[in-house]
């Protein structure tokens, strides 16, 4: 069953259970969702305001990428279960099994892109919600913080996701090139993240 | 509807509405009961281990206490609603009516306590990712590391929506007792949440 279509209450089950999916990458995903669902929300209580009119279509624009990035997040927690469970039975392959080493080298080839994937798109939110901070509702102002502050958490659990795969590549220089473009990624939107919620919570104090 | 029986996607799709309910608490909180059933689902694959035998008593207690942490989040996502609904509905009230003032203090306040319930209960969250990182299989790891970093999220944007609600309160002694609480348990549980993150990550280093 696709994630969309699953209970919340039964999400978390399957997450919290002995199951091999949905685990740390599905759940960042989620997480990451939910944080780009707060972007869309802000932009649904300004537009309409004549106070925002002027900024009416850039905040419409901005709705319709967060739309677009939530709705590859969610499919992203399905991608990441199917991309882990051929490597999950991979780890069973006896040791001394000849062809091991080049069916593991693809099962974590496989299962490395979706939490990159899921990085890419945490990072695409911070963006958003940075952008949405300039033009937003003020009343709004703490949900922007809030959905910068949940996908940063996305982002970094993204990041974990993406590196317990590349630890194990035998081809190192495959494997460091995607630790570099992750760490990259999480330096710049970590700080991002940081610097939206300080500015809503300046705000308020 | 509970949160619990809504459908992920229908639950993406309340939050992202111009629906006042859910908003940044429930979304903190869902973030929150993600991370927290990731602490679940390590202590699964660590019991029942010839390896971890020694441990598999305290690793059962965690997982225990997980899961009344999760639980708790969950039907936080419904309190948070239910406790701004009232307040929702109080700032429509004319600024020049008389009662206006004490029917706003009473909904701040009750609209300011599940934002922290949640933020107490992440804080619980973070901790047991601590002790999980002592106990738990190595294989989880990435998986610790993850559901510290989403619970570090929810615990920040648990803390913007407490924020959001004293900032306004008239009664600045209750408003300030609360507020520094908040702080306090961010400072602490935002510095072990990085600290179990950056122990995980260099153990793949």
């Amino acid at each position: 069953m696709h994630t969309a279509e699953q209970t919340c209450g039964a999400f978390l089950d399957a997450l919290a259970s002995k199951a091999p999916t949905p685990g740390g990458g599905g759940a960042s995903a989620l997480a990451g969702a939910v944080g780009t669902a707060l972007c869309t929300m802000v932009g649904n209580f300004t537009v309409g305001k004549k106070k925002y009119a002027a900024v009416e279509e850039d905040v419409k624009a901005l709705m319709a990428q967060a739309e677009q990035v939530r709705e590859e997040l969610l499919a992203q927690v399905d991608a990441d279960a199917a991309a882990f469970e051929p490597l999950s039975q991979a780890y069973a392959i006896p040791k001394d099994d000849p062809g091991r080493g080049e069916v593991m080298e693809r099962c974590l080839r496989a299962a490395a892109a979706p939490p990159m994937t899921i990085l890419r798109l945490c990072c695409k939110a911070i963006d958003l919600h940075g952008k949405m901070l300039e033009k937003g509702s003020v009343i709004m102002l703490s949900d922007v913080g809030t959905g910068a502050a949940l996908c940063r958490g996305a982002l970094l659990g993204a990041a974990l996701n993406v590196k317990v795969n590349t630890k194990s590549m035998a081809d190192r220089a495959y494997a460091q090139a995607m630790d570099q473009e992750a760490e990259a990624l999480v330096a710049q939107y970590t700080k991002l993240a940081d610097q939206v919620y300080e500015a809503v919570m300046g705000r308020f104090c």
